[in-house]
């Protein structure tokens, strides 16, 4: 049985979860959040370790991104996963698999862009593997910290919670989607998609209000549906509140898309969804934090449920026959 | 200029080096070790970090090896970095590339190889990142610790040190070369290439005694020529000495190789060398342990030599027209 016939990378991610067992009462989350969580010497702190793979032609492209800028995008999405924990980003390590035709000097940018987005958050390199390989495939370790009071999990949500977005959704998508069809990409469209940048201050500052929180790396319905099923809780989200940019509705009409399934479905962003209390908005506001309301937590009985534009209420799917597969973190 | 016209995989690593720049008063060692060395809030502990990539057809092959036995191969030779650090391995992250059609059967069995030895040494696996692939590429990352008394590093030998090996080298790639030839190969050489265990219960006991230690990943010549680097020191290593098995000879007699250039030039022994003063050789010997003098540390001035089994002084190279020229770790 191949991995697509198998269920996709969803049923592998369960197989794989049965056969390791967690050891050791130094392990705060393990596998099923956006980084591991670990207990050090200090009650006060715990390290965190994020990866992310990526590879050519699937998560970049050598002929629409220069090397400078698939480094920034490399580092920025392992930072936006220990942003997303509560925690900051501490040591990057990288490894790479290479072909030996592969330049120099791309590789010396791809480094470039790695150190660029590590300086900006005081990150520093500590090395790693380069090894000859058929494809450039670049796989990212980032270590973290977090104060224990402030981590923030998937499974914190709790009904009556406000699910809340740090930013406008589906540009990256929507960049990628205009780029694949060979048509004009706005500069706009193009940066949120080549080079994102993540929340890290927003999550900081926020860290100790919210209940749950992820980073947008999947699309917003996938995201939602992973905190729901964490924190066993129902959602509705209301499709009129998804904050979408003119360029992102633009792009839709260009290629004749609902530009709310870039939101939805499309992924990359990196921005944050997080669940709050109500009541605790007020101290965002008063941080001067920029957030969108785009619907709530609800009764696991309730099931998860999109009202659309036209006021219909249709299950929250995970995936759209536009968006290709992908496999993720386990 | 492409990899292979920069001067390969050393020129390479030079020049990522020069672009990464050490922040932080939390880092021990940064690039450069068998493991990163990161402070921890206790003064008597550091974390360690290393991370591996290996790929198919380069370091592992699907058609000679089991995914159990790939499993196990891949996450003992992480080991055997923290070990040569005098350190313990504690959470293990998996980064997995592969193609769609790869067979569900297999990846579970690729667990199982790596839980095995992560049971072995009390080591969790905490997750990691699944992706789609051009071919099989598992990158490995794990953490450790050490006692700051028992940090082994490259750089600590001291002119004087014996130089000195845990066991018989060769046999991996000698199992290798019959394997590519088509020829018969041992249980005993299967074993060592497919599946070796590492040292880690010796470096944890030698590790209070020695001065450097690095494991041996690509050839005792090349680990030699690493401590030398770092330690700025010279060497002589004697021919006569280097243990073979048995096994490793006849293998060089098939393939008409020399059976020591197996030892100096192949790798992936995952035997440790180390330095160590001569007077502490009778802690090892109080302990049981088992060693090969192999040669000495000397002034940076007399270079790096092997004194062949015909008596002759030449260069200790790196390396051997028959081993494909790999990249390494930076």
């Amino acid at each position: 049985m191949n991995i697509s016939d198998g269920g996709g990378e969803f049923a592998l991610i369960e197989r794989i979860k049965k056969l390791i067992s967690i050891m050791g009462s130094e392990v705060v989350v393990g596998i099923g959040d956006d980084a591991a969580v670990i207990k050090t010497k200090s009650p006060n702190e715990y390290l965190l370790v994020t990866t992310d793979t990526l590879v050519v032609g699937q998560h970049f492209h050598t002929e629409w991104s220069s090397a400078r800028k698939i480094g920034i995008k490399c580092a920025e999405c392992n930072v936006s996963d220990i942003a997303a924990m509560g925690g900051k980003p501490t040591f990057l390590f990288v490894s790479l698999a290479l072909p030996w035709e592969t330049q120099v000097e791309w590789v010396e940018e791809l480094y470039h862009g790695l150190a660029e987005v590590c300086e900006r958050y005081g990150v520093s390199i500590l090395g790693g593997d380069t090894t000859q390989g058929p494809a450039e495939i670049i796989s990212i370790t980032l270590l973290g910290k977090v104060d224990s009071a402030n981590l923030c999990l998937r499974n914190h949500a709790q009904q009556g919670d406000l699910l809340v977005v740090t930013g406008s959704l589906g540009a990256s998508a929507a960049g990628l989607h205009l780029q694949k069809s060979n048509l004009q990409v706005s500069p706009y469209l193009q940066k949120r998609h080549l080079t994102p940048h993540c929340r890290l201050e927003v999550a900081q500052k926020i860290a100790p209000f919210v209940n749950a929180m992820i980073d947008i790396s999947d699309g917003l319905a996938s995201e939602v549906n992973h905190i729901c099923k964490k924190s066993k809780t129902g959602a509705l989200i209301y499709a009129s509140k998804i904050p979408l940019h003119d360029f992102v509705i633009s792009a839709g009409e260009k290629l004749r898309l609902n530009p709310l399934d870039f939101a939805l479905y499309g992924g990359e962003d990196f921005e944050l969804l997080f669940s709050i209390r109500p009541e605790k908005l007020t101290k965002l506001d008063n941080m001067g934090i920029q957030y969108h309301v785009v619907g709530k937590v609800t009764d696991p009985n309730d099931g998860r449920y999109l009202i659309t534009m036209a006021g219909e209420k249709v299950e929250l799917g995970t995936s759209f026959h536009h968006f290709k597969k992908r496999m993720g973190k386990i």
